[in-house]
Parts: structure tokens; sequence; C-alpha cells
């Protein structure tokens, strides 16, 4: 048996960097420096190193990015008042306030004041809008990643069955929109679902985005199948992803691994949103 | 065999319609009369018959409803500006854009200038956004009666087979979002999918939106399954499904009939949505 072709997330990254630092470039000779802002609420440790490595990206690339803390204990108001201002700073093109955020928070509520232009995240009601109906927004960076991850090795979405397992606002429903929207044919399982492996076992693509270590076993997959791996879970052997990665590599075609797959893509990909909309406020 | 229960969408919309009728009226009696506006380019037979069904149920519910025609070469700044001048329009609390628009004006980009707080037919950006995000918003008529139907009858859709035939803006995708929010593992279907009945076979509910007459054959329906029927063609003979009624009802549990079943809850639930706006507006 054949072992699958490892996708490699770092690799693809270090490419699409390549070519940000050169767009960052022109907005720069041009006059306009891209500009991102992060905020974060409280000391979620987690949240912390996902900002140090977006911050990390940015300057990498030529990308201006500031960080605001707030106090675990912050109103909601008082997100939405900095969000506000930032929303009105033309140094800035791109926002992004890190989740989770600290309970009692809304994170819709507060979300929903981001200006579209400046969401970069692409989880403003009005983007995620436009995912369904299909017109041009910011699309979340994870989605976007897998997308583009599948699209550099050549992986035929037209017409294949898609499954993805996990539903969030911020992964599962966008991809399963972009699936769509490439004419794959869809199907959506969650916490709720009563046989998953039912709708896993003939997928062309599997994408699992739970956070569930071991969730996807060897007998879910399709052989000769496609298997993406968004879930990422601190172990104390270290990060982990959805996939049986040592079995399932031994059946898939294709496969991520965690770390090195999804996740440096993520990063990427808002990275290239910021630059598109610095570029969108430029005209370009 | 039995034959499948025959949902009723005439009566369930009678019902719904008598509330409404009292809800209009509790607005009235505290000064507001809630208002809808339809605005219409060009001069398609069908969607002057469904403009007429509709101002007729707000007619019959108590709503104000008024009927804004433009010619068939209207452009793109046109409709927008009749649209924002009704969005300022206090009078009026709902706005329904009837598509489809004539060629080569694009949908989407008018769409997007109605005002959320006025956008009835849950169509806009924000409210499509919202309908991701689980946040309130309006809902489209046509998605939100299905879900109205299905409850009427006590149908559970909790862990249940769903899938989705037909993938529009206004009901394929909001119906899989709904349904995907009642926590059914939904499988969306499209004109580029494959093998259609793979998918539909085992589905504990199965919906078609397609338009289609004769799509759903009764080998591609699970025994005892829930089959709803979106689909409205005209034909010689009357209206059409898209669901082979006489032999499909022999297997199915539940079935909407073509005409009958859906078509009166759209109506319904616009109305419903009008009156839900004016209640919003008046602070209810």
């Amino acid at each position: 048996m054949m072992s699958a072709q490892i996708i490699d997330g770092k690799a693809v990254s270090a490419k699409i960097r390549g070519g940000l630092k050169a767009q960052a470039q022109e907005l720069i000779n041009n006059g306009i420096i891209p500009g991102l802002a992060t905020i974060r609420v409280g000391e979620d440790p987690a949240s912390k190193l996902y900002l140090k490595l977006k911050h990390k990206a940015c300057s990498e690339v030529g990308v201006y990015s500031e960080d605001h803390v707030l106090a675990e204990d912050t109103g909601e108001k008082e997100v939405i008042a900095q969000i506000k201002k930032i929303n009105q700073d033309a140094n800035i093109h791109g926002i992004l306030l890190q989740l989770p955020l600290p309970k009692p928070l809304d994170s819709r509520d507060i979300l929903a004041e981001i200006d579209p232009r400046k969401d970069v995240d692409g989880i403003t009601p009005t983007n995620l809008g436009r995912l369904v109906n299909g017109s041009k927004g910011f699309i979340p960076a994870t989605p976007k990643g897998v997308l583009r991850l599948l699209d550099e090795y050549g992986i035929e979405l037209e017409a294949k069955k898609a499954t993805v397992i996990g539903r969030s606002v911020i992964v599962g429903k966008p991809l399963y929109l972009l699936l769509l929207s490439r004419n794959a044919t869809v199907t959506m399982c969650h916490s709720r679902t009563r046989d998953v492996t039912e709708h896993t076992k003939d997928a062309d693509i599997l994408v699992s985005a739970v956070g569930s270590p071991g969730l996807v076993t060897a007998d879910m997959v399709k052989e000769g199948g496609v298997v993406v791996d968004v879930g990422t879970t601190k172990t104390e052997s270290g990060l982990a992803g959805d996939v049986d990665f040592e079995h399932v590599k031994e059946k898939a075609a294709y496969i991520t691994p965690v770390p090195g797959g999804v996740g440096p893509m993520t990063i990427s990909m808002l990275v290239e949103n910021t630059v598109l909309a610095a570029q969108n406020s430029a005209g370009f």
C-alpha cells in the first residue's frame, strides 16, 4: 500500500508569504503601510501564543501590526468602543478580535461592530452573508487556507463528495460554503450526528475541525481520499490534530499533518486578507 | 402500504394568518400600522402573480402594503435610489425586492442596500450572515415556512439525516443552515452532484427546491421519510412541484403537495416578518 502524500502547509505558506512581502512592498512604495490591529481580552495562554505567531508573520511580510490588550473583566461596551476607535483609524486596514472571549461577553454582538471593510477574519455577519450569496468579501482565514492548500496540490473539488466534521462559525460553516461554491456535494457532521462514519467513509474530501485527538480513525476514511486536519489540541506530547495520522496516512491519498498543515496557512491567510484590505483601501 | 400524511400548508397558513391578524391589530391599537413595500422591476408575469398574492395576504391580515413598479430597463442606481428612499420611510417596516431582476441587474449589489432592519425577505448579507452565526435576524420566508410546517406536524429534526436538493441563496442555503441549527446532519445536493439518489435514499428529511417537475421519484425516497417539495413550475396542467407526488406519497410518511404545501407558507412568513419588523421598530 502506498503512503499518502503529506500536504506541506509550511512550504505552501512560505511561498505565499514571499508573494505577500512583494505586495506589501508595492503598497509601501505607494505610501501605504498595510496595518493590522489585534484585540485580546484577558490572558488566555493559547490566544497569546496565536497572537504572537500572527504578529510575527506580519512583521516578516512587512505588515505593521499592533496589539490591543484589554483586561479579563472588560465590559461589552468598552470592547465595542475599542473596535469603533480602530474602525476610524486610517492607518489600520485589518482588525482581528482574538477568540474566544472571556465569559460573559457575547462575541457575536461584538464582532458585528467591526467595519466589514476591516474584517480580515471574515467573521462579521456581512462577510459571512457574502459567503452565502457568493459576493466578494473577506473569507475566514482557516477555511480559506484549507482551500488554498487543496488548490496548491491540484486536488479537484468539482462534483466531489466532501464531508466536514465540526460546524463552528469560523471554520466548519464557511468551509462548507466554500466547498459548495466549488461544486462539491457537501455533508456537515457535528456532535449530534448519529453515525459520523456513514458520512465519512465514502468522502473524497474529509475535513475534521473539532479539536478532539484521535477522532478520525483509518476505518472512517475512504481509500485514496483526501484528509484535512484542522484540529489543534495541546497535549502532553505536543500539538495534536483530530486525525490518527499514523494509520490514516496509510489509507488516504493526501493528508495534512498537525503541526505543519493547516496551521501555518491560517496565519498566512490572515496576513493576505490584511494586505487585501490595504489594497482595497487604496483602490488597487 | 400506508399512504403518507399530506402536510396541509394551506391550513397551517390560515392558522398563522389568524394569529398575525391579532398581532397586527395590537400594533394598530398602539398607533403603528405595519407596512410592507414591494419593488418590482419589469413585467415578469410570475413576479406579478406572486406579488398579487403577497399584497392580498397583507390586506387580509391588516398589514398596509404598497407596490413600487420600475420599468424593465431601470438602471442599478435608480433601483438603489428607490430602496434608499423606502429605507427612510417611517411608515414602511418591510421591503421586498421581487426576484429575479431583469438582466443585467446584479441582485446581490442591489439587495445589499436594503436596511437589514427592513429586510423581511432575509436576503441581505447581514441577515444571511446572522443565519450563519446563529444570531437574531430575519429568516428568508420559504425556508422559515418549511421549518414551521415540520414543527406544526411534530416532525423531529434533532440528529436526523436531512438532504436538501438545490442551493439557491433564498431557499437551499438558508434551509441548510436552519436544519443544521436544529441539529440535523445535512447534505446539500445540486446540479453538479454526481449521484443525487445516493444522498436522498436514506434521508429522514428530503427537501427539493429545484423547479424541475418529476425530479424526485419514489426510488429516491426513504420508506417512511419526510418529503418537502419547494419546487413550483408552471406546466400545461397547472403548477407542478419537483416530486412525483402520486408515487412518492405511497412510500413517504409525510409529504407536502404542490400547490397547497410550502407555497402558502412562504407568503405567510413574509407577512410574519413584516409584522415582526413593525414590532421591532416599536420596541415590542
